[in-house]
């Protein structure tokens, strides 16, 4: 059975699914397995957070705050452009948060050896997540061999040692696409799929992070990123089911979290 | 005498030259050298043109279509990302367009090993020009060193087989930091200086270009690019004293070129 092949089935498959779920919020299992409101949701979200800052100008007085807001809040990571990695896990040895970088970023258009070698490079020097950017092109092209091996490529390079989420970059996507590319990520062994880079012409929808989740069932994460500046988003894209969060936001997300905690997270 | 002091030096002696000539326009002796107003310059315009096209979602058609515009035009390159050089140079094969695809692109933020394992397999996939991007964060955090020691790696691996450009990103620096930096480039050995990747928040500026060539002398190319959309800004962007522009435009500029000709252009 060839991959078109598997993926027509797939696709037809979770398109059938969707139908048939009248594309409702509140009752999916899998959404419910990720994220159940109520007491606890607090430190959950916490942990959820990738503690992100990846412009281009950042200057390393700015990765070692952000490495110190990570700490202090407790979050799942700080997510950081390659070049300043070996610093991230200098400061962030023995905190618990995690040094997740950035393969391919943010066009995904490089090739899949570059992806490789950074993959490794990455792991190597102490990133233990790694974020990397489909060949959206090759979606384009119909090339959906290239996007597999790619995306298969760079988890074999990483597997054991760093956790593997893929950005699909869902504005840039259809519909078709999305679930297509998505059911690529899962069969490759990849352990997320991440909504967006927020350097493209959208962040993540609700709409996104729900078909996402639909698509890769229960067992595999989904990272909702970009445009994820305040609790409120922070709580909808969970409940859509989203596991993690890519946000510059995290410290004005878990502040505003308290003056909330009423509301039960 | 180390890197910094050399550096303070260049850049006081510039920006002394700088002030001496009062920053006009007409009298440098290097933009009269690079591009004089009259017959011939249609083809030197057309022979200017890196042809560009690196959006993330850019398919193989599109990529295809360009290689044909660029041979029909004879313009100097394709400027594209580097999954697509394999296909741009079987294409270009014989036509004497060279391929051109962009290292660290476009944040400049992987590492220095990243960015020669990425050149020289770009070059092995038949790319002659590299236009890499320099690590924004290490200026921004006064880390000249590293500044110039990924520059001068990256020449090293291009060395003899691609010309290397170097974008500095005009947009994210100021204009000291613009000085140090094209000073940096053209000691480590690079063929050019560029403005700007076009994903950022500014592309080329006259008074960038103008800046750059001064700074860089004659025997340095200058590569303005990002929003030169039509025939007037890339003559103009010529005068200040580049020799090559980045466009998706060429098309566009060559063509208004022909009924503008009685300007003498």
């Amino acid at each position: 059975m060839d991959l078109e092949k598997i993926i027509e089935t797939i696709t037809e498959e979770v398109y059938k699914k969707l139908v048939a779920e009248g594309g409702g919020l509140s009752t999916a299992t899998a959404i419910k397995d990720v994220y159940r409101p109520g007491a606890g949701n607090a430190d959950r979200l916490r942990a959820a957070i990738d503690h992100t800052l990846l412009k281009a100008d950042a200057s390393a007085e700015e990765i070692t705050r952000l490495c110190k807001e990570a700490a202090d809040n407790r979050f799942a990571s700080v997510c950081i452009n390659p070049s300043y990695v070996p610093l991230a896990s200098e400061l962030l040895y023995g905190t618990g948060v995690k040094v997740c970088t950035v393969i391919g970023f943010p066009l995904g258009a490089t090739s899949t050896k570059t992806k490789v070698h950074e993959t490794k490079e990455a792991i190597e020097n102490g990133a233990s997540e790694v974020d990397m950017v489909i060949n959206i092109g090759a979606v384009k092209s119909g090339d959906y061999d290239l996007v597999r091996n790619d995306i298969e490529s760079v988890v074999f390079a990483a597997k054991g040692r760093a956790l593997v989420k893929v950005i699909i970059e869902t504005c840039l996507l259809t519909d078709d696409e999305k679930v297509r590319v998505c059911t690529i990520a899962k069969m490759a062994g990849a352990d997320f799929v991440k909504t967006s880079t927020g350097f493209s012409t959208g962040g993540a929808t609700i709409d996104d992070v729900r078909l996402m989740r639909r698509v890769v069932g229960p067992d595999m994460g989904v990272k909702a990123a970009g445009g994820i500046r305040d609790y409120e988003t922070a709580v909808a894209m969970m409940e859509a089911g989203a596991d993690r969060l890519g946000t510059s936001s995290g410290v004005a997300i878990v502040n505003n979290n308290k003056s909330l905690s009423q509301k039960g997270y």
